[in-house]
């Protein structure tokens, strides 16, 4: 191990994995007790599981199935048992439930954070661990549950800094889509596969576009690098439908008595924008639902689809969170396959400009959505569920962008250093250290090998803000031991300044001075302050 | 997956992993802000690694071998290179530290906190996920940074509520058990299995106590479930010297002229106690030495290693940490095999009555040592490097036992429950949960679909003080629509008091009373406020 001519072993991550420092750990810290307010305001509480699950438990909901192991990472247990890490909190949040199903509050709210691991292909933004944060509410059936989780995301978000007109939390549902799925042709377990190619497509209409979505439904599509990814084999009527339904721009109009949600939708078909309301651009969910109802409102999941998503956005509305906050959105599918009725994304709105110029939208920040039948494979009783997860990186990637000051870098000083010159007095120098944290104040004895100089620069790379000096002229002093305190800020603007300058002594006795060592800490404290000035 | 008929798969988890629940979660966070400030005060900074490396970078050092994949969960990536879930969080720093030596600053002082995982065999207390807390300091070779580490050790023990003389922070050093192995002819490379055992037997001392150490250092020991362990194959001699080197009690003694640390140790050894000084209890850092040096002092290692250790004792003296609190222990060995010099551990000595009425001893709650090897895999400098770790759940486990505030498990009330009466008006109950948030006051709609006494039941379950009821007799009241606030700690109260009670008509009055809808959040914050009296 210790051998100096053995091979030496490359010191590397494997792709998608990173690690993170003081900062990003202190940003996402900061985020995170944020977040969690918001999610006990509303009633839920904190509870964890492990990363490692049976493989079988998690079951195999992921979206993407182009690697060997289906985007899990799986390993065999002496007993041959197949384990899986986590893929998502959703899954373990479901066995959970289910083992523990007698002795939890029904219905069961709860919160959690942490890492999950994807065996993707990783790529820019986009690794294979990656923490979450999720809140759900497992065993509650009613829409209002969904209504609640929406509006506690945009709550999340506000509690975050991001401006209301800054993000939307946008709303659909898998039946809506099961519904053009059964207009296309595309119903039952036969179709299972050809679906899933169709909802993909759907998914990547942010980051193809309509033109691209159409592509992949047809017979396929080219990528930028020449790359060709097979298409669903729709033909023109059924990309039309689909087109039509789930990839048109929102549907003009405005909302009327929203607080009445016992109002038939079909009613609002009619209604037009009133004078003066831009309809272009405001988005309008009881028009959406208007829109949808005389196309698939007489299939069996598209009425029940649509009374659920009536009642989610009029509570919503009636809670003071209106469409311009929560909309839906026909083009939200979300990956993962467990969804069964409503789904939500929360999609952040604004652009900042990159280091490159180039306009950058963050856009999704987090997703979920209704999961009826995941607890289901566990036990006999049917219990709906569902739930709402944060990406906590690409959130944290866009609050910095806004320069929300809750993940802003603070700039903490480093410690004090104590320099070490005599390396026969390490148990003063130590001696002295102890005397500073004993007041609570940060501080360190150098223990490298370097001497005065190197030690000062040392001290600089920590971002300290002190150093304190003891040699055997101020050990031996006629009062007394006496350490001498640099104040390095001052310090560097001395090196800078002009000895012509009028309070250039001055400067210098501030920058350095000695005290007896009973008054360290105190000196030290007044340097520190002045720092913070 | 909905499918009714399907066999259900089984909600369980793998053996060795755990669930956490509310207050373990908290008081694990409360307990690491504890370390983390301590730490800081010492200067180190936060970083983080991913949980997945190189299974090559990670390197084998772990103590147990007796798995087929020596201990650690292993995988293969796509590109067939062999990953591996991190086994604790040294490896890694190494790892770390070698890939951005150029940028850090030397020495590197650094801590983390994460979840590591063993695939061993689970058993009580064993898990095989768990939560290390470590701080390091890379790039200093000096036996400071070892004596520095122990102090902060002590330090993290006393801010968590463990009093003084209740733990000790024990050291010894790889050093000495390299000498002792040359003493009974176990030096060499061809000897490193056979050292492995006789270490591991030497580890087990607190578990099986000298007699079982001296049978596993011999022909091996049969336990109380009849498995037989095979022994290191030592004849009597090379029993005898380990055992009186290693096994023996702590010498009597005293400890003279502690700040002199350039005082020779030989000097030492003719030091009695002094009268009234309980030499069988009071553990004699310098005695030890003193003892060990007649025995392995003129060998190559041995002399270094004493010297070092008599530093890093001198150095805690001086700081004020006795040898009460920091102490010498021939029989600390740390299982990892990484270590090359000085060895922590940090060990809890009092005991508590456990629920079956027996003495619990909670013993080693942390460890570490030196580790000047394990950065050089990777880079052809020499860097030494010490850290420690500590065991976050059996620490946490014993801080319970002690009653210590930090983790103690708060009983935080549940939140407000808005019982839905009408499920037609979930917009209005959803109303007067937002008023409610909006007052900063934890609250929730009840989202199931049960009557009156089972949500009022529901509240209970949650630990809620305070139920919010509106019915059409409050909704349509004269003067404008009302709630009825119930205080479900007086209520209760309440349910047992006698009708003759003089109060009673109060106490009703006072456990159940209406409000304007506009009063709502007031007087739930008065109910609140009573619950916390």
């Amino acid at each position: 191990m210790s051998d100096e001519t053995a091979a030496k072993v490359r010191a590397a991550l494997p792709r998608g994995f990173v690690d993170r420092g003081a900062a990003d750990i202190a940003g996402a810290e900061a985020m995170m007790a944020k977040i969690r307010a918001v999610y006990e305001l509303y009633g839920f509480e904190a509870v964890e599981t492990p990363f490692v699950e049976y493989t079988e438990a998690l079951g195999k909901f992921l979206p993407d199935l182009d690697r060997p192991n289906e985007g899990v990472f799986s390993f065999q247990d002496d007993d041959e048992q197949w384990l899986s890490l986590r893929y998502d909190l959703t899954a373990p949040l479901a066995r959970y439930f289910a083992e523990h199903y007698e002795r939890l509050p029904k219905p069961y709210r709860s919160y959690r954070t942490g890492w999950v691991f994807r065996n993707e292909k990783p790529g820019p933004g986009r690794f294979r661990q990656f923490m979450q944060f999720d809140a759900d509410t497992v065993g509650a059936a009613s829409p209002a549950a969904d209504a609640e989780i929406c509006m506690m995301a945009a709550d999340c978000l506000e509690a975050l800094g991001v401006k209301r007109g800054d993000y939307v939390i946008k709303v659909n549902s898998r039946k809506v889509l099961d519904g053009v799925m059964e207009a296309i042709g595309l119903g039952g377990s036969e179709n299972a596969g050809r679906r899933l190619i169709v909802l993909r497509a759907i998914d990547k209409l942010d980051r193809l576009g309509p033109e691209g979505v159409r592509a992949l439904l047809g017979v396929g599509r080219k990528d930028e690098s020449g790359d060709f990814t097979k298409g669903a084999g729709l033909g023109p009527d059924a990309i039309h439908i689909v087109a039509n339904l789930l990839l048109r721009p929102q549907v003009k109009g405005y909302s009327r008595n929203l607080g009445d949600s016992k109002r038939p939708i079909a009613d609002m078909a009619a209604v037009s924008p009133p004078p003066g309301v831009d309809g272009e651009t405001w988005l309008d969910n009881f028009g959406t639902l208007a829109h949808w109802i005389s196309a698939i409102g007489a299939t069996a999941g598209g009425a029940s689809a649509l009374a659920e998503l009536q009642e989610i956005v009029s509570i919503c509305e009636a809670a003071g969170y209106g469409s311009k906050r929560i909309v839906i959105d026909p083009s939200v599918v979300r990956g993962l396959e467990y969804y069964t009725g409503p789904v939500f994304e929360a999609e952040l709105t604004f652009e900042v400009t990159g280091d490159d110029g180039k306009p950058i939208r963050f856009g999704s920040v987090g997703g979920g959505g209704r999961y009826d039948g995941l607890v289901a494979r566990f036990r006999s009783e049917p219990v709906p569920a569902t739930g709402f997860s944060i990406g906590v990186s690409r959130l944290m990637a866009a609050l910095r962008a806004i320069k929300s000051p809750i993940v802003a870098e603070a700039a903490r000083p480093g410690p004090v250093i104590v320099v070490v010159l005599d390396r026969d007095r390490m148990a003063d120098y130590q001696r002295l250290t102890a005397a500073l944290r004993g007041a609570g104040i940060a501080a360190e004895m150098y223990l490298g090998a370097a001497g005065l100089n190197a030690q000062l620069k040392y001290a600089d790379r920590r971002g300290s803000l002190c150093a304190v000096i003891q040699g055997s002229n101020e050990r031996d002093a006629a009062g007394g031991p006496q350490v001498v305190i640099r104040d390095l800020t001052l310090g560097a603007e001395l090196a800078r300044a002009s000895k012509d300058r009028a309070d250039y002594l001055e400067l210098r006795q501030k920058a350095q001075f000695a005290v007896a060592e009973a008054e360290l800490a105190a000196a030290v404290a007044q340097v520190l302050a002045r720092g913070r000035d």
